[in-house]
């Protein structure tokens, strides 16, 4: 059902130009010193990470605000520390599933200004991490971070607490070596993106007068496609999480007594959800299955081994004729359905004769960048409808829309784009890869929908292949050199005249 | 694929004729000696069940070993107030899911024995109950039992601590009457029940020669059909218990970073399971979908409002046309799959974009009379293999048969089923339903199995339509009259002469 569209560009060209062009890069210029800064302070940075790892900002559960809290109190004395004024905007209470009313945790918005005729940059980050519990399988505490060989374990090193200090280092960089910050920022971090940014986008709206200098967003977050070569990225799928519910009665019988008297929940909801996707997992759902567009290029020059993932996490035979363009373009653009668990059913190892009553399909549809989330959920409604009248269960079946990001594509073709091509090419050696990600990032939608700014994502650590979501790491080596991209990307982004013509017959990425 | 055959027998006649038989119920009768005096003691006896209640002898908590052991010790001492000559025979050590050995807990085996020339029976019972947490609904505490209005809560009230309670009032109640036993009596108490009777079938082979003398093998646990009729059981299905699991690789994944690069193992797992029933539930494995010949008799008379079962719980359409005798039939001797649960997927509230690596999928079937589980295990292998290689998913794929019930089924036309007429005839004042348990007992048919004896069970707790695990709760009113059917179970027993002609032209179930 899908078809994949590819158009020839040459991003080749935008990293070659970009290395050409730079000129900044002499024994004695300021770049060096800012990258020599970076070292020498290495010892410095690690311990601030250590630390900020250390508080159990874990959004998602209530009894850790005071955590929270202080991880803002501390993030507000170290931004201090490098002359950003910040505070922390307040946004009022948040209810529990118990109907506690709790403080939500502040936004910090912070402002470094130097002069208005430099560009102003908006960096956004967040402080909350995923849930991490030592019994999920972590071979260390995952709020002590510690440092194993050349990685540095624990939550949130990776996403997004060791990228958000990247930019600290980065600017704590510059006052080291005495050089003059190339543009203003303004920061905006936020502590609920793993509770769907809640509060963000009012905060936003509500000093959208503030923000009307701002020339682009920048963020540090998520990783490269690649072990080895960096990538930016330019934009993710949209995605919309369901809840489809099918109940029998009012609640939980034993098949012992009960087997045969009823028509049970657990086989029709197995059923509706078989027949979403084929064996392929191709989208069944009709007219929504078509792809975006994608940039033949992007995934042809994306350093990823397919056949190097297929063997380190043991996957018996790979989809997509074992071509990495084809799963990479599945994976960046084009639709895809993912089944997560069941609720209501037995989950534990244990044995229990039990006829569940209500159960809960939890799945999600992550959207080609060109579908509307409406018209999905539209057709997959149509879809069950019609799969639920053949059935002909007696049953309840509800289909709940939980949530929906929208996706985001960045204008490559601008100036921020070009200086963290050079960023990157003069950090790491060697030209990134423009990636899309297979997630779905919510910040950069509702900071495009809601500034009507262009975004750029900098991700700085790379591709832990096969890595899982526990025993979460950084290597030094990635931290490090995150700061040096960040304090680069500034300093080349500063550089960049929009005015000129650099933009001209560029080859990127199509926006 | 299902097909009822139907006899007809006719099972009123039994009852009747027990009733008119009976002879020892007039104002002076030792029954109704024996009767008054549970009544007289019923404070007691409601005190020692708050006692036996209050041991947390949950056999499939490996902590709880403690308990189980202060419970064994209670009920020695228990037993040897009735003078029961009784001992705790040692199992040796079992080995916990962590490698640990523990004592496995020991068997009672008791005797009481006044006169070689009087039947023995065989009393078994179990001293552990099914977990029981609060946090899973309980409105009281399980493990202290709580007179709410007329009834009895707490964990093992009904299941089955204190239909075992109700054997040593009984026989007290004999002692308070001054009424000689008119049987002997060989306890087996054991309390692995619900770890697949652990030990049991050793117990019994070791002793062989101890149990030769036993007449028939009894035991009071399960419930009635109905909120108002007792019943009697007279067999259950057999059951076979299944994993079903699906890999797709060797560590879960987010659908993020991952989504469209490999097979999922859910979408296989559901599709195989969705392929096992039809809409109607009805178990698709060919060759295993026949049904045992239902006593047409035993159906009709059989006490139970399908109708009121259906609203009780809500449920929107009942299957099998509404019909009671197809829903019983179904339930007491049909093949039958329910689906429990999957293992491995995200079974909690949260949002997790997992992409789950191994799954298992839990179900059972259950077994009509006449099926073997070794055919039916071999069919249901055959058609997974077949709709497996259908789906031509490169995945790993295995089915492992976890454990088997076998069926059992009692001889009706026996002197113990007449005993049990007729002691459930004068206890309730209505001839009991002979009635098949849905579910599947495993110690009738070890006891079947390994002592060749005739078992009868006899439960003493009405049907709580809609019961759920939770809350388990029995009357006051079941639990005393339990005492007293017991009794005359023993009464009516002795009174019986297998050499009689009273077993001719009987209309019982068929065996």
């Amino acid at each position: 059902m899908s078809k994949l569209n590819f158009t020839v560009v040459d991003a080749d060209e935008l990293a070659k130009k970009a290395v050409t062009r730079s000129s900044s890069f002499g024994p004695n210029s300021p770049l060096k010193r800012l990258f020599q800064m970076v070292v020498i302070k290495r010892e410095c940075y690690i311990n601030d990470l250590w630390e900020l790892v250390g508080h159990e900002t874990v959004s998602t559960r209530d009894e850790k605000r005071d955590d929270m809290r202080r991880a803002i109190d501390w993030l507000l004395k170290r931004l201090a520390a490098i002359d950003v004024v910040a505070f922390g905007e307040h946004l009022g209470m948040q209810m529990t599933d118990e109907y506690q009313p709790i403080p939500m945790p502040r936004v910090i918005i912070g402002v470094l200004v130097h002069s208005p005729s430099k560009p102003t940059i908006l960096v956004y980050g967040n402080l909350d991490v995923e849930e991490a519990v030592v019994g999920d399988g972590w071979g260390t505490d995952p709020f002590v971070m510690t440092e194993i060989g050349e990685y540095l374990y624990g939550r949130g090193v990776a996403m997004d607490k060791g990228p958000l200090l990247c930019w600290l280092n980065a600017i704590q960089a510059y006052m080291d070596a005495g050089v003059r910050l190339p543009v203003n920022i303004v920061f905006v971090i936020e502590s609920m993106a793993h509770c769907g940014s809640l509060g963000l986008e009012t905060v936003l709206k509500e000093r959208i007068s503030f923000f009307r200098n701002v020339s682009c967003v920048v963020m540090a977050t998520r990783r490269w496609q690649s072990a080895t070569t960096p990538g930016l990225i330019y934009g993710s799928r949209g995605l919309i999480y369901y809840h489809l519910e099918v109940q029998c009665c009012n609640r939980d019988l034993s098949s012992f007594e009960h087997g045969g008297t009823l028509f049970e929940a657990l086989p029709d909801l197995f059923y509706l959800l078989s027949c979403l996707t084929d064996p392929q997992l191709n989208v069944l759902i009709e007219g929504t299955a078509h792809a975006h567009p994608v940039d033949m290029n992007t995934v042809r020059c994306a350093d990823f081994s397919y056949e190097e993932f297929g063997d380190n996490l043991l996957v018996p035979r790979l989809p997509n004729r074992r071509h990495k363009h084809l799963a990479l373009a599945k994976n960046w653009a084009m639709p895809h359905l993912s089944i997560h668990g069941i609720e209501g059913a037995n989950s534990e190892a244990d044995v229990r004769f039990v006829i569940p009553h209500k159960v809960i399909g939890k799945f999600s549809i992550a959207l080609a960048p060109n579908q509307r989330p409406e018209d999905v959920t539209k057709a997959l409604q149509k879809h069950l409808g019609q799969v639920w009248l053949q059935r002909a269960s007696p049953n309840k079946m509800m289909l709940c829309e939980k949530f929906v990001i929208p996706s985001w594509s960045g204008r490559c073709n601008s100036p921020e784009y070009l200086a963290a091509t050079r960023a990157m090419s003069k950090t790491y050696n060697v030209k990134p890869n423009f990636i899309r990600d297979g997630g779905s990032l919510l910040a950069p939608s509702i900071f495009q929908r809601v500034l009507k700014k262009n975004v750029v994502v900098l991700p700085i650590a790379e591709n832990d292949i096969g890595g899982s979501p526990v025993n979460e790491r950084i290597s030094v080596d990635n931290y490090i050199k995150g700061s040096q991209m960040l304090a680069a990307f500034m300093w080349e982004y500063a550089q960049t005249n929009p005015e000129s013509d650099f933009v001209d017959g560029m080859c990127m990425p199509k926006d």
